[in-house]
């Protein structure tokens, strides 16, 4: 049993076991890790009545502990949604590989060339909540980028990721990949451990609520892939066309309210809010919307007034602030404010308004006359998505593999010493591009 | 004046008007960023007499404080070091724009266009040691990649650096560039202060001693550019060829010793180790290198006993630890455990060895048949150098300019919205790139 085994080992121990099996993984070849992604997915298909087994486990525990719908949702795996993923797998093998690639290729001098290539992080700590199949998303992404992960799931979860983790780890036994690479952290304790292993562990990946993440964000200093907040605004220009207005709105707040790149404020130019205000009002209204206003929009329609807090709050559910703006320049210094350089977007006519929008707006996505659901891995075409970065230095923005990996600077002589470069008679380098 | 100005302001008020006049600078072209860093190198060619007097105020305090020669040497601004420096404006002008670079251009839908487009990081923090014109370079670096700037020199430059912002932002007033961009900070207790403005900054560049740069990454939560610890290695294989080993030992300890690329361990393989460590011993010897040694080097040679301590000191000196051992392997896992991830070189003609080293050394810089002191950004050929990065997520190693931007998502569209691409009939994304 996976899980005896483990406990029998502190953390640092996993962590080093996963460390060197990811060191061994990280110099395997592409079609090597695709093998163990294939393994993985034929693993999985052969186990699917222990795997969905375990799930119900999990999920007759969770009903007895009164689990909420939505959570039960996520918590349960379906045979089609096992199915769906173990597709979604397949995908991954398919997508290319970002190890390997050849950022710089250049010569120094003579016979001194500097190569700069795209290699593995090392080990990725991974919290998630408790849906068994983003287990494997992460456990195949990890592998196809060259990555150990040790995974703690939501503690609903326990029994279908320790069933995942067991077949997994027995699909790898066939391939390269030393199955150490994976590993299951199954207590809360665990967390606080996994943050302080800064030799050990590369990059931590907090999923959930945002004050867990804002947590993580706070209490490690590996570094961290992901966003505490998503309080993305939508501006309506004096010069919009306002039918792409209300479509526009009315995505952006409730094709999916609780996801993070949906809109928590919508700002209007004064010039067109006595039109516009009261008819998105009307949509939003009939679409279950409940609005908070600031004053100048208390005077145009019925609405609840809007506070100070309002501007900082995150809904996540079908709720909207609304603020009246008498220019451009106020709804941009209202975002930089109030937003979380997630995802803002401006409907407007005029090109230099979107333009100026979109290059003084500070935030990982800048949209015109679009939505601001598109902000996702998959719509950009990244193929998968590790997570979403509001953090400003890169990777920033939807993350897709790239953001599993770093780079190395080879540098490969034939003798080459700095003291023929320095000094007098000093040689110049050639810096050719290769 | 500037200073008695600056002195009226809050910490927090400055960085406002930094942000604010960066945000204005992030939207100005690449020429008037150009005339700006020209009117710099202007300016300060006009006001050299008062920037050397300055200068000399500055060396006269620090001499009757008994500063040390290097440190002295570091301080002193002669007019031959400002004309050179300020050359070095020039060629920072001359450097490519890292700003608004197109790095995806895609199509998702019919109109639904994707950019990722570099831009500023906003406003850097730099605290550097008492080198006037480390102040004149930063500064350009800053305005060439569109940032605010907020500099905090060693005390012992403070008239010199009052001096240089001074003009600086005399200079930029006849410029589009708001002066506002660069500030000055005079006392140590602003640094305290600076590190906790995470919402201001976005960059903290702090040079100095390796605790320095320890304490500012264990005290803030702005992202932190710099190495702590240049702990580098040189591993002198089996199949080496010993005259190369020779020369490239002899460069990269003793070309410049204080230097963070300097190794500070030599690894030799056993079976070459009889003949290696006699000769290289002598060799170094001969330039005044001290060595210590573990116990098999101790049966070669006459040497010190190194301690485990040895193993994770960075001499900053004319000293060499020495190790033997027993394979490859054996030299890559004692690099993985002491290194500090910055620079590590093999010396073989075994190609297989060199390529087992380069890929499973986890280092920013892993060399062949060179010396560690090329890991140096403007030997890679950057046009110049922001700092070095030990830190395993990019930018990694030396970085240019390239380390002072980050991306934006811009996605335009003509009304697009989410829900078109989902649920029952669900339209698909092209994802052509562009």
């Amino acid at each position: 049993m996976v899980s005896t085994q483990k406990k029998a080992l502190s953390l640092v121990e996993i962590a080093q076991k996963t460390r060197e099996a990811a060191c061994q993984l990280s110099i395997l070849s592409s079609e090597d890790r695709d093998q163990a992604i294939e393994a993985i997915a034929e693993v999985l298909e052969t186990a699917t009545p222990q795997i969905i087994e375990a799930n119900q486990t999990d999920c007759k525990l969770a009903t007895a502990d009164g689990i909420s719908t939505s959570l039960y949702n996520r918590l349960k795996l379906s045979e089609t949604k096992l199915k769906a993923t173990i597709i979604g797998v397949k995908d991954v093998k398919k997508l290319s590989d970002p190890v390997g690639n050849l950022q710089i290729h250049r010569e120094l001098d003579d016979g001194l060339i500097l190569k700069r290539v795209t290699c593995p992080l090392g080990v990725l700590g991974v919290i998630f909540e408790a849906r068994p199949e983003a287990l494997i998303q992460i456990t195949s992404l990890a592998i196809k980028s060259g990555n150990g992960v040790i995974l703690k799931p939501g503690k609903e979860a326990i029994n279908s990721c320790q069933t995942l983790v067991k077949f997994i780890r027995e699909g790898l036994k066939k391939t390269k990949v030393n199955p150490d690479v994976v590993q299951l952290l199954t207590t809360r304790e665990e967390i606080g451990q996994l943050l302080k292993l800064d030799n050990y562990v590369d990059l931590i990946i907090p999923r959930g609520s945002n004050s867990f993440v804002r947590y993580v964000q706070q209490n490690t200093h590996i570094p961290v892939l992901g966003h505490a907040d998503g309080i993305c605004h939508l501006y309506i220009d004096q010069k919009a066309d306002l039918e792409k207005a209300i479509a526009i709105t009315l995505d952006a707040k409730t094709q999916y309210p609780a996801a993070c790149n949906s809109i928590e404020t919508l700002l209007i130019h004064q010039n067109i809010a006595p039109i516009f205000l009261p008819e998105i009002a009307q949509v939003l209204s009939n679409n279950q919307v409940e609005l908070r206003g600031d004053e100048p929009s208390q005077k145009i329609i019925d609405i609840v007034p809007a506070t100070e807090e309002d501007w900082k709050t995150e809904y996540s559910d079908l709720m909207l602030s609304v603020k009246i703006v008498a220019s451009l320049e106020e709804a941009i210094t209202h975002i930089n404010t109030y937003g979380s350089k997630h995802t803002d977007a401006i409907v407007t006519e005029d090109n230099i308004a979107a333009n100026l929008f979109q290059n003084k707006v500070d935030a990982a996505g800048v949209f015109h006359n679009c939505s601001t659901r598109f902000a996702d891995g998959f719509r950009y075409g990244f193929g998968a998505e590790v997570g979403i970065s509001t953090q400003k230095m890169p990777p920033r923005g939807p993350v897709g593999l790239e953001g599993l990996v770093t780079y190395k600077y080879q540098v490969t002589g034939n003798g080459h010493i700095a003291a023929t470069y320095s000094g007098e008679n000093a040689k110049t380098f050639s810096h050719k591009d290769l």
